[in-house]
Order: C-alpha cells, then structure tokens, then sequence
C-alpha cells in the first residue's frame, strides 16, 4: 500500500522549483533550478537512511539493501524538464520509485536483491542534445567524453554546466550496474485517455532522429534585391519545416515529423536571412521507415537549398534506433497489471525514455499511466492522483516480484 | 571640383565605428555605436564652422547661410545601417551633401538660399520600426509621441534610447523646413551595374508593407502527439514565408516579399512551438497591386492558421504608399547629369529613403550611384569611388543651381 498523499505532496514540491507563472515548470537540465531540484529529492532519499551516489555526469541512485545483495532492481526516470514543462514527465517515474521504497521500508518488506530509486541526468535534451544523455553515458551508449563537450543551446557545455552547479560525482561511468530497469512515466500521448485505459504496457521506444540543418544564404535588400537573384536562407528553412510535416502526412502514423527551432541571421525584417539554422526531430518504430524519412528530408532539404542558391550543412543531434524492450519483463507488467485487475494495452513510446538506454545492458521496461488530452512539453500536462496510483501500484508489485520478496 | 580622397576618407572613418569582423558595419539606430557616428559627423559639420541643429528624435542639420536666407537646400540621409550593413547606405548622401558644402566655401562658391546637410534618425527601421522614423516625424508624416513610444528588437523604447545616448535635441518637429530636399544614395539594386550607367535619376520609391504576424498554437510533445491532433504555431509560420514567396513569383516584379525575422516559442528541439512570431515586407510600386498582394498574403496566412488549429493576429509595423518625386525637379536631376556628360536611366527607389519622407512638404529628389553586384544590407555592399564622385559632382550641380549660385 502505497501513500498517494505523501508522492502527491512530492510531486507538488518540485513542482515549485522552476515553477512558471502559469503553471508548469521550467527546470532545464544542470540549470540553478534543476541543482535545487536534484537537493530536494536527494534530501528526500537520505530522509529515508539511503546512501546517494552520484557518477562523473551527475546520475544519482539510492539503494536500499536486499538480503542477498547483488545487482540492484533499479526504478528510475528524470526530473530535468524542458522550457514548457509540466510537473509529470520523469519526475513521476522518480517519486514513484522512491513511494515505493519507502512504502516497502514502512510495510517492512524485505527483499532479496537491493531496490534502487535513480534520476539521470539530462533525459530532456532540451538544453543539450541528445536527449537521455546520463543514462546514455551510465550505459556506455553514448561517450562519456563526447557528451562533457556537449554545447547547449546557451553556449554552455555539460561540462562546464556540471560543474556550475557541482553536480558530478565520483562514481566512474558503469558504477550502476541494474538486474532489472524499471520506469514508470506519464504517456505524454492520447491512446490510453481515449481508450479509457488505466495502464499501457511499454513494448519498446520509437527510433529517434534529431538534426541540425545550417543554411548559409546570401544577406541583401528585401526592398531592392530582384526574386530572381535572392539567396533566401530563411525561405529554404521554411520550405524544409513544411516538408518534413508533408514526409510525416505521407508516411502516415507512426511517423511523426517536428521543426522546432528556427534561428535567423540576421534576422531583422529589412534583410534578406544570410544564415537558417533549424532542427528537424523525426520518429518512426520501425527502423526502416525512419531511415526512408530521414533520406527523403535530406535530400529535399538538399534540393530546396540548391534551388536557392544556398549552401546546406547538416549534423546530427541524437540518433537513436528503435528499442524492443525485455519480452519476458514486458510479460510481467502485462500480467501484473492483470493480477491489479488494471485495465491496460500494450503499446510503443513516442517518446525517448531512459529506459531505452537501459533496455541493451539489462531487462527493461516501462509502465505508462495516461496524460490528459494527451498534452505533454506543456505547462497544461495533467495525471490525475487517481490515475498515478494504479501505476506506481504495479510499478512496486513487478518491483519488488523482480527483487524477491 | 570635389574632393574624392577627402570623401572616401571621411566614409571610411565613419565605416570604422561599429565595423564588423569581415568588413561592413553595424550601427543600428540610437545604439552606442550611432552615438559615436553621430559625435564624427557632427564634429565635421563644426569643423567648417556650421552650427549643429538637432530636434526632439534626433535629427541634426547643419546650414551654411545664403546671401538671402529663405528656406534652405537640403542634402540628406542617414548614419545608421542594418546589423549586416555596408559603408555606402545612407552615408553617402550625408558625407556627400557635406562634401558638396565644403567644396563650395573652398571655392568661394555663395548661393542666394542657404544649403543644408542632414542626417536623419532610424531610417533603417531595423532595430525599431517603422523606417524613415527620423525624417517622418520631421515633416509630419509620422506622429512624434507614437514614435517615441515604439519597442525596438531589443526591447529599448525610442524614447529611452534617445536618453541613453543623449541624442535627442531642443529642436522641435518641423523646425527643418527645405525648399529643397536632395538625397545621394546607393542604388542597392542591380540595375545601374547591369545596364553600364552611371546614374540613377530615382522618379519615386515603391510602397512598402511592413507586417507583424504571431501565431499561437499549442506546445506539445513531439514525439507522442499525432501529427492530426497539433497546434503547430512553427509550421504556420513556415507556411506564411512560403506563400510570401509565391506571391512575388505569382505577382511578377516589381513586387517583392520578405521574411526577415521568425521567432519560435519555446524553441526547443522536442516541443512543437506553441507560438511563432514573423514579419513580412511586401512592396510593390503600385499601391492596388500593394493591396492585393498584402490581401492575398494575410488571407492565406489566416487560412493556414486556421487549418492548423492555431490564432493568428497582425500588426502593421511600417506602411507608406508608393510616392512620386517632384517632376521639375526629377527632370533638373536628369538634365544635371545630361549636362555633366553621365550616362543615366529614370528608375524607381526599390528601398525606402528619407526623400519619401519629405516628398509630400517640398520637392524632393534622389540620384543613385551603382553597387556591386545590387548588395546592399551585407558587408559586401561596395561602390568605387570612381562611381561615387560623378554622383557627388550632380549633387552639387543640382543642389548649387537650386540654391542660386
Ligand atoms: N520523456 C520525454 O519527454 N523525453 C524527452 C526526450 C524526447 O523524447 O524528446
Ligand atoms: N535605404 C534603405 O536601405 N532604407 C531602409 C528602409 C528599407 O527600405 O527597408
């Protein structure tokens, strides 16, 4: 029995760190706000007795001993949030793995292997790409090195930003080291809402594809420069971001398409744009598809440039294929969802998750509860108290079934 | 006889103040760096012992009498550029109506009307809009109070950066009264160079449309929200800059379109942009032409807005109706350079100009010098001085024969 109250109150009080005037939380990763956040959960961690770790890029875990010892059964997620951020995504697969040590402890429920409770660093990749870079590097997925030398999108490095804050800790990379991965999230999406669906059963993440796309022009009178002779930096950016939403019209679903960032130079209304930089963030489950969208957007992007008279580079932010997760984990949470009498379906992440980094070195695997008109990145993302406790309910029965009561 | 050398060393100090690493200049309006513009210049006027005249939004005149006094012939243009701007814009007409003073009292050359040089603030309209804000304000044409109260790119009011740098003179509006208003300029266009001429005689200058559009959509998740069910303010303003396109190419020269500046919101890799703010120049030489091209783009615009589920609202930063140069006095700027040996074509001013400004009070005239390559608004705007002094040496014909030699 866990205590919705208390993980409510939790949810509640990080909630106030980097909280946005209309609701909402801006807690952009190795910021102020996200130091103030890692120092109220780890508070709440040594509230419990736990000893928290942290690794060279600023990943914590508590663990709470089991009987025998051994590789723990890790629950974690993230409490990083983008600019737009709601009080859910990540920070609810924390306070839930959390709710359910403490609830374990309170109940006095011991278990074979250690229980973890963890938050990686950076999962957003809002303000440094790629997305799910702690536990990328905790994996060895991503290099440790590489992703210290990570710029943001305010000039900042990882490793600089690390060290503002004075989040890194000594544990080398590997140091955690899961018998089983475990995260529980809001869907971020609207299937289980419009299904009416307590709990979907996570079969695997999308693949992900971010790019930066740079697009040199020429800068010239926007009263005086003919059409004919224009080298319009910021005409190509547009027609890529309409294309990408016309390669995910004609894939058809799952493939997604977004533009989110467009930057001009020098972006003043007078001047033909000289420089375009913008990203483009491609999805698809499978493998092929997503290649299929990403070699149509080049070579349009290639084209559109050409046509213009404008110079194209590209570089690529995140790559990641799509991951299938443990099969006989995926069971487990199908059928302990069964055991809780919790409607649920099976069903693929739309969004990156640290437990597809996790997924190649250990069984895996993810419980999503639904999120209110499917909005996410948003300051209106919403889980009822009633829909959180079903899923932090079957978080700790498979929790605690892969640790041995 | 002018001094060419003395010219093109007063252009290239000037060109030193706020010179950019590859060459060019940025000195946007009522900045630091115009302060200083403004401090070398005047200092020129005081140095041939003209008094410095400036009113309450900056502008200074400097007079060197007449033998009958009466309203004065003004030579004029601007000292700020673009944030991408060259030497020549604007700059020219003001070092040259100077050089056309100084070369007259070296020559003991009197006149029956006093002369005058000019420069006028924020023609440029790049940091606050409208452009010809100075020279408007001036005549009459825009309301002193609304000018002050404008919100640059930067979010500085013209009024305080007026008081920051201390440019803001006793003079008040409509204290410049010319009989005359002359102005040497760049062409900034293509047309002089690829005919082989030596002269523009500029008969008027297009309309010109300055638009503001911000979109509101809704942030959200991108890789879990389904491509039917987004708000993607990002993508309508894609839309926007495409359509600005066909219109030009639908339309024909001379029309024009622009978009100069996009601003996504929150601008991040993983978030559909929940708002996008975009301007759009739009010019034409026919005003119902204008109209229709404006009528066609904020259509459109509505209707991409509306497709995608997202608000849409506008605003109107500059909007001036094609204006025609005095017909006597375009016809003296053409038998000046006939007379002077220079070969010269009739043509309208794609940019905007002062000369617009005080059209309507006096007659007004331009002349153009060719520019390489039609650049104008990126470090590379160039015009050898060998195509300069003929432009200089009209001015003084025109502008000494206006004033009674
Ligand atoms: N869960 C989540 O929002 N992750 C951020 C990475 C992404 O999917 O864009
Ligand atoms: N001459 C000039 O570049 N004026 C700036 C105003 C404009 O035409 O955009």
């Amino acid at each position: 029995t866990i205590d919705l109250d208390r993980l409510m109150g939790r949810i509640a009080a990080l909630g106030r760190i980097g909280a946005l005037p209309g609701g909402g939380c801006k807690r952009l990763a190795l910021t102020p706000e996200d130091a103030e956040g890692r120092a109220l959960v780890t508070g709440w961690f040594r509230d419990l007795g736990l000893d928290v770790h942290t690794d060279v890029i600023g990943n914590c875990w508590a663990i709470r001993p089991g009987r025998s010892g051994g590789a723990p059964v890790v629950m974690g997620s993230h409490i990083d949030t983008v600019a737009t951020g709601g009080l859910y995504d990540g920070v609810l697969g924390v306070l839930g793995g959390l709710e359910v040590i403490e609830s374990a402890i309170q109940a006095g429920i011991e278990t074979e292997r250690p229980l973890a409770v963890a938050f990686f660093t950076n999962e957003e990749g809002a303000r440094f790409a790629p997305d799910m870079m702690g536990s990328g590097v905790a994996q060895g997925g991503l290099d440790l090195d590489e992703m210290l030398a990570k710029v943001g999108i305010d000039g900042v490095s990882v490793a600089e930003a690390l060290a503002a804050i004075g989040a890194a800790g000594s544990h080398p990379v590997g140091a955690l080291a899961p018998d089983t991965y475990l995260e529980l999230h809001i869907e971020q999406g609207p299937v289980l809402e419009a299904e009416g669906l307590a709990i979907g059963v996570v079969t695997g993440v999308q693949g992900i594809s971010w790019s930066e796309i740079t697009v040199e022009g020429q800068a010239a009178h926007a009263g005086t420069t003919p059409m004919a002779l224009r080298h319009d930096a910021g005409l190509v950016a547009a027609r890529i971001a309409a294309e990408a939403r016309a390669i995910a019209d004609a894939f058809g679903p799952p493939q997604v398409a977004t533009v989110g960032r467009i930057a001009l130079t020098p972006d003043l209304v007078n001047v033909i744009p000289e420089r375009a930089v913008l990203t483009v963030d491609l999805r698809n489950t499978d493998e092929a598809r997503l290649q299929a969208a990403e070699a149509r957007l080049f070579a349009q992007a290639e084209a559109f440039a050409a046509a213009e008279g404008c110079r194209l580079s590209r570089r690529t932010l995140a790559r990641f294929e799509p991951v299938a997760f443990d099969a006989t984990l995926v069971d487990a949470v199908e059928a302990g969802a069964a055991a809780l009498g919790l409607t649920h379906r099976r069903m693929p992440s739309g969004a990156g998750h640290d437990a597809q980094m996790f997924a190649p070195r250990c069984p895996s695997a993810m419980i999503f509860v639904p999120s209110q008109d499917g909005i996410s990145h948003n300051i209106r993302e919403y889980t009822a108290p009633a829909q959180i406790a079903p899923g932090v309910r079957l978080l700790a029965q498979v929790a605690l079934a892969r640790a041995g009561r």
